[in-house]
């Protein structure tokens, strides 16, 4: 039965949202599904059976991107349309695994319609669900886009490894999921996500069209002292990674609490060597981030951070090796695709206005290649990266609504090309 | 060859401390023992090799004490002397098994001695090595002693799990080392330890005659908050765990500072949830411990600890719960064991003094059931819990000569018993 003013083509994706939500499920209303352990590994099955049954083909490069191709014009590059399904532990249902979802059905709406107006569109469809898009497991974030793109080497993604030392290969090997192809060339791109943040919800808007993201500055850190027993050593003669390393998470506070709302700072995983009750720990290694929509904020943050680790080093008679893993400006995506989305939403009479994404998407690698359109739809409280992640169904049609649109406006050439993007080139 | 001054079986002794080093050896000169993994379990096949030999009979009680006994009175209870040989991740080769092998050598000699004297001690004699004293795998720390003298129910520490989930039990079965007895009935203990401080080094003492334990309070800390992406999620509304246990290190360090030279504190060990680099942490679990030789101010430092809590909740938004794991107050050991090792430095000529033992050792439980006898020999410059833990032969060989006169008196009565230890009677 469809609900109304919904079509059965929305019930049937809202059926397929809650089947896909089953893997991995949590008790509290999540998922954990982290890249190539078994629930994504099931999830992608599930994925590559119900695009085969819809015609697609189904094709994995050798990152273990898995795309599914729609070809209607033989030879011609694709559209690529997609997000990634990996989550991290004890995360929500919406984050990723709506965004290939969406795009699933927005390529099939958009050559269903586009058959049946009997219109002759240059472009090719691709969905995509892109490999540890996370970085919970493997480092770094956004590792399937990367490679694809070639902003990673191959070689270093296959061997990074997770904590129980297993290697991404090593993980990939036995699902079937490495491919011997570099994927489809590309030449324009889609996303679509939930926003985690609040900005849309409080302006009761729908649809944010994401004109840039924040700039980032990403570092790993490793902090040295010295091992000793933590009853007998006097306290002068300690040098105690833990509280090097503890003092340099309060320092990122601090540096955030300096500039309200426009510098947001994190310490998200901290590993703590021997990490035993009566130690002195000799080693703790964490990820810190720096972000900003204000690249001369960053700047600044990052020269405050340099002198806060020097103040540390003193304090604790310990050393700090900042290593910038990653780093990206404020990039913007091409205003060609804000426009075309904005015009998209306009017709749809959805309520829409840009905005900036905070979060690392596939996308940002992707733009840097072709043409970008990416898309929000609200988060309830702005949650996410939690069991509690919530959007409301009406908004997950909407943003499909416009997906679709969307898609049908790049297959049939309505952005200007800049070029196509051939991964193939990028490994040779 | 026996260098000069030194007698064959001094060389006997450094010979097995340099052999008993070999097992669980790291490169950077130290040891990696941590209880029941395959280099402890080794070196306890090793020790009992040793025993064996020498005509002990080696026996195991139910959480893996083991135990060689030398039987001169059938039915006698026991002088039990010794320590335990597991150590910390990466650890110094004297903590520990510097005590269980000086206590092998010395019940061996003061058996020879007694009998060439023709002497007919009341009291028999043995060697114990405690299960994990250490409590870097399986807490809590001195786990085999307080299981023995009943401080700690036996069904509790077999359920003990190491942080890949096994338990003591399933640690323990496959060794051999679980043993059928409750282990033997004892009447007087000894230990000798290195000091793991500089008191005795800074006053150029040979020989510490422990005459009690500074008080400690040791919790186990649990700092809840709420998973969220660390990126996008503005600063206000974070409940960052990671935060609030990285304040509550700082705020440890900062109360030790408050009150130099007398209160010893420490966070050894910190485990973050789910410690992946873009989500905040919904949960940080750590061991902090306070030890003082004032009790007062060790009060009033858990005073002041309850403050911060309260002051870091509110700041980072997080829950925080304290829970006391162990503690213990100024426990002084028996004046007349202090007087009888006094007795026997005056006469063997090495130089003395009374300390206090900051960190925990397995005679701070026997003392509780049995006059027991503690002895330090120096470490230099402090350094414990550490590869570069070191003790000069020339000391060791003094404590063991002290070591034997000791366990010599208290096998022959010179200490007035105040009854005897029966372990079974602990269980029944």
């Amino acid at each position: 039965m469809t609900a109304p003013g919904r079509t059965a083509a929305d019930t049937r994706f809202l059926e397929d949202f809650r089947a896909m939500s089953a893997f991995g499920a949590t008790p509290s209303g999540g998922v954990d599904r982290q890249a190539a352990t078994e629930p994504d590994n099931a999830q992608r099955r599930w994925l590559a059976g119900l695009l085969e049954e819809a015609g697609l083909r189904v094709v994995y490069d050798r990152i273990g991107n898995q795309f599914g191709l729609l070809e209607r014009v033989p030879g011609a590059p694709y559209v690529v349309v997609g997000s990634h399904m990996d989550s991290q532990p004890t995360a929500g249902r919406y984050d990723g695994a709506y965004g290939v979802l969406a795009a699933a059905h927005a390529v099939l709406r958009a050559a269903e319609r586009d058959a049946a107006e009997g219109a002759e569109p240059p472009y090719n469809l691709a969905v995509v669900n892109w490999f540890n898009e996370e970085g919970s497991r493997f480092t770094p974030s956004m590792m399937g886009s990367a490679v694809y793109t070639g902003r990673l080497p191959l070689e270093t993604a296959l061997a990074s490894r997770d904590r129980a030392g297993t290697t991404v290969a090593q993980a990939l090997a036995p699902t079937g999921f490495l491919g011997d192809t570099d994927g489809p060339e590309a030449v324009f791109c889609a996303e679509i996500h939930v926003e985690q943040g609040r900005v849309l919800e409080n302006t009761g808007t729908t649809i944010g069209l994401v004109e840039a993201c924040w700039a980032a500055r990403k570092y790993r850190v490793t902090v040295r002292g010295d091992q000793a027993h933590s009853g007998a050593t006097v306290m002068e003669d300690r040098r105690d990674a833990l509280l090097g390393a503890s003092l340099l998470v309060v320092a990122a506070r601090e540096l955030a609490d300096r500039f309200p709302g426009v510098l947001h700072t994190a310490v998200g995983s901290m590993d703590v060597y021997p990490n035993s009750p009566v130690t002195v720990a000799s080693r703790a290694e964490l990820l810190l981030d720096l972000r900003s929509h204000d690249e001369a904020v960053l700047a600044e943050a990052d020269r405050l951070l340099a002198q806060e680790v020097a103040r540390i080093e003193g304090t604790a008679r310990v050393e700090i090796d900042l290593d910038l893993s990653h780093a990206w400006g404020i990039d913007r995506y091409q205003p060609e695709g804000v426009e075309l989305a904005r015009g998209a939403a306009e017709r749809l009479g959805l309520s829409h206005r840009g905005i900036l994404t905070v979060a690392g998407h596939d996308s940002i690698n992707m733009k840097e290649r072709v043409p970008t359109v990416m898309l929000f739809v609200p988060s309830v409280e702005g949650v996410s990266h939690n069991e509690g992640e919530y959007t409301q169904d009406d908004d997950m049609l909407a943003g499909l609504d416009l997906l679709t649109d969307v898609v049908r406006g790049l297959g049939s050439g309505a952005l200007p090309s800049t070029g196509v993007h051939d991964p193939a080139a990028v490994r040779a």
